[in-house]
């Protein structure tokens, strides 16, 4: 059997048409077809690069939080100090709903509450979100050193009240078509609850 | 044209199918056939209950919400004061997430998640939790009068916090299939930022 040429481009495509799809539809909710539309990649090859929806699905989080992640760090290192940082992620995290007129939302919150019957889905879901989470407990941990956070708690535990809160929020957001419950759970955290 | 015989037995089983049905499985993940199966009724017949599986949907959404709610003023009413009456609402909901093996949540939050496309949905779902949020709210407001939570921040504050950090927390408790993210909420905001 020739080996089936596969683009890295393509491949990526893909990924990000994927995502969208799978944030705006949900899992049910999309069509591979209409991602193959658009990709213009026939059914046929699409089966080169991912094996079941599943599996697309699968490597979708894992762009996801790749991006995420990536625009975390990118907001941090611009910022004076990690815990101006980790609002000016939340902030472009917003201008982003805003602009998309508070549809779409959070790829993780979207599938987690979708995602019943896909152990494998489930399984990439809390990787993503535990790698998000420990991440914020960092920049928590290092706001507590630079004094900028208080220090009689401990910083993972703010960090899950922080994360699961805001899940909690940009599902209201989409619910709501408003910016307010994400923003004033930044208001309530981390200008109150976490200050010195 | 004859008037359809519609049986307000039959419309409760539909419901209660239903909300078990977009529950585990999400609206575009819901088969309209496998609900009625359980509740043995003919397609045909569905439609005399309601006009589309959008309108299911959204009384669904209401039976849920109803249900929830005659839950917490139930745990409310057995309990010596408010604030515990509040907790043992969310231990009684742990309770049944235990129960359940950690799959299904909320439907709010699912539904929330998923449906983008159905302005009649998102109503619903914007009023139901408002409503939860409110009561919340006002229990809130009883627990500061009697001294049992900080009176310097507003009551409807903590109850958007408290609600969207259980929403997140419970999508959490879904992909990690662990308890411990609601567990966690609860003891971090009704045992400490609540306190006075």
């Amino acid at each position: 059997m020739a080996r089936p040429r596969l683009s890295e481009k393509t491949r990526q495509r893909l990924l990000e048409e994927g995502v969208s799809a799978f944030l705006y539809n949900g899992f049910h909710g999309t069509g591979l077809k209409e991602v193959l539309d658009r990709v213009k990649v026939p059914k046929g090859s699409f089966y080169n690069y991912f094996e079941s929806k599943e599996a697309f699905a699968v490597a979708a989080i894992h762009h996801y939080a790749a991006c995420f992640a990536a625009k975390m760090e990118q907001a941090i290192s611009d910022a004076p100090d990690p815990y101006s940082g980790l609002r000016h992620f939340f902030e472009a995290l917003m201008a982003d709903f805003e602009t998309a007129g508070y549809v779409g939302g959070c790829l993780i919150a979207n599938l987690g509450g979708e995602l019943e019957g896909s152990e494998l889905c489930r399984e990439s879901l809390a990787t993503a979100f535990r790698q998000w989470r420990d991440r914020v407990a960092e920049v928590l941990r290092q706001s507590q050193q630079r004094g900028l956070v208080r220090a009689d708690l401990d910083a993972g535990d703010l960090a899950d009240l922080l994360t699961e809160a805001w899940e909690g929020a940009v599902i209201r957001m989409k619910i709501e078509r408003s910016l307010e419950p994400p923003r004033r759970v930044l208001s309530r955290l981390l200008d109150d609850y976490f200050r010195p």
